[in-house]
């Protein structure tokens, strides 16, 4: 078999490790190009730049392996790998992280790295993103890598069933402490929001997002379950929101005129 | 009955006309507060503002209403009505819109109208995003603000079932050429994207996002054919991105080790 082509990319930015432990992944199975954006977009969601231009700039900082920087979102890097860079070549398969903090449950909402992901799962390419639950910048990714390369392996044999998105997410455990792989549903949770006020130094007043995690039903099949219990989860994902059980509910609504 | 407390927000900026008119529309039926971006933020996504603070201005535009603009994301502008100014009171309906533009099919992963509404639901607010096909800053609302009235007050009395989200866009027709309300599925659609390439004043290389949208599967009963057909679509709307029949699909991959 010829060698898989992979695109990488992420929302911590290129110079973040996430993405360096991806690449040495990546670069084991197949013939890699990254695009990445320069710099940090965590919370960009599936944020688009629609009202101004965006910029790509070749950067070697990954031995060998061909790497652009991106001025745009997460989202933005994976439509002009897809369209402009790899036009016309087929990419065999997206990864996108190993992002620095969980996108389990709900924050695959929020998440660039999970949007970016979605994007090339939106364009009819296999896409998986990995998340590693330690938000610090020197978080030990060797583990998730050991998982990491293996899934992709697999996913490249046998395909991604019934759907092209995987959201991966690791627990911060060691490999002894890791009890195997979960494959599961999303789970239900919700951010708490508070927000920090202050006075800038102008004396005007900010707000500064802040939060935790809530989850909201902690018996069901969930990765956020699986992830307290020390398994790896992996949810396959679309990006159909139609809750179809309400359809018939809500049908009083077209008696309106 | 006491009148409810609605909030209103939209993407296009606290300016935009299609905002006036869901506020028009709002303050019929109840007591408004308006807490919407201080500048364009369509294609938004679910972005949130992680990395700086943001603000909130009190602004009197809207005769009589209490409204403010804020330097955050659509997204930003809800967490901010809901565990802020209105953490002490219980949120009626949030109502977000009218977008100048389609966000039926997939759309409703790119845009920030539907982002904020989403955001609403995820914080146990019933939430509605109303959306007109037509992107022109003077479109007449006039036809979509009559129908956003009478939707709105029917969900006020019945309830959103099964969920608490809606996506509902109003066709570019007038009144006697709509033929009524759908209540249909998200439609399976993508963006077939192009880029504008081109050189700036200071002899740089820039790419600029363009690109049409493809129906996918013009057989189905989904929002886009609706609106095609000249009905208003109504899609209830969810959060749960995971595509349940591929879990067994995928068990394979918990061999892994």
């Amino acid at each position: 078999m010829e060698k898989p082509l992979i695109l990488v990319t992420n929302d911590d930015g290129i110079v973040a490790p996430g993405i360096r432990a991806l690449v040495d992944v990546a670069s084991k199975i197949g013939e890699v190009v990254v695009v990445a954006p320069d710099s940090p977009q965590s919370g960009q969601g599936h944020a688009i730049t629609i009202n101004h231009p965006i910029r790509l700039r070749k950067v070697n900082i990954f031995d060998g392996v061909e790497a652009y920087e991106c001025s745009g979102t997460p989202v933005d890097c994976v439509k002009l790998a897809k369209n402009v860079l790899l036009k016309d070549r087929n990419i065999d398969l997206c990864v996108s992280g190993i992002n620095h903090g969980s996108n389990a449950s709900i924050n695959i909402i929020y998440s660039g790295t999970m949007s970016a992901a979605m994007e090339a799962s939106l364009e009819d390419v296999d896409s998986i993103g990995f998340s590693l639950l330690d938000y610090s910048f020197d978080a030990d990714f060797s583990v998730a890598s050991h998982y990491a390369e293996r899934i992709i392996r697999e996913v490249l044999e046998n395909g991604i069933k019934e759907c092209n998105l995987l959201n991966v997410n690791f627990p911060k455990l060691d490999k002894n402490s890791i009890k195997g792989i979960k494959v599961v549903s999303q789970g239900e949770g919700r951010w708490v929001e508070e927000f920090q006020e202050g006075i800038d130094p102008r004396g005007q007043k900010y707000y500064w997002l802040s939060g935790y995690f809530e989850n909201i039903n902690p018996e069901e099949d969930s990765d956020i379950n699986a992830l307290n219990d020390g398994y790896i989860s992996v949810v396959p994902s679309g990006h159909n929101l139609t809750q179809y059980k309400a359809i018939p509910k809500l049908k009083y609504l077209e008696k309106i005129n």
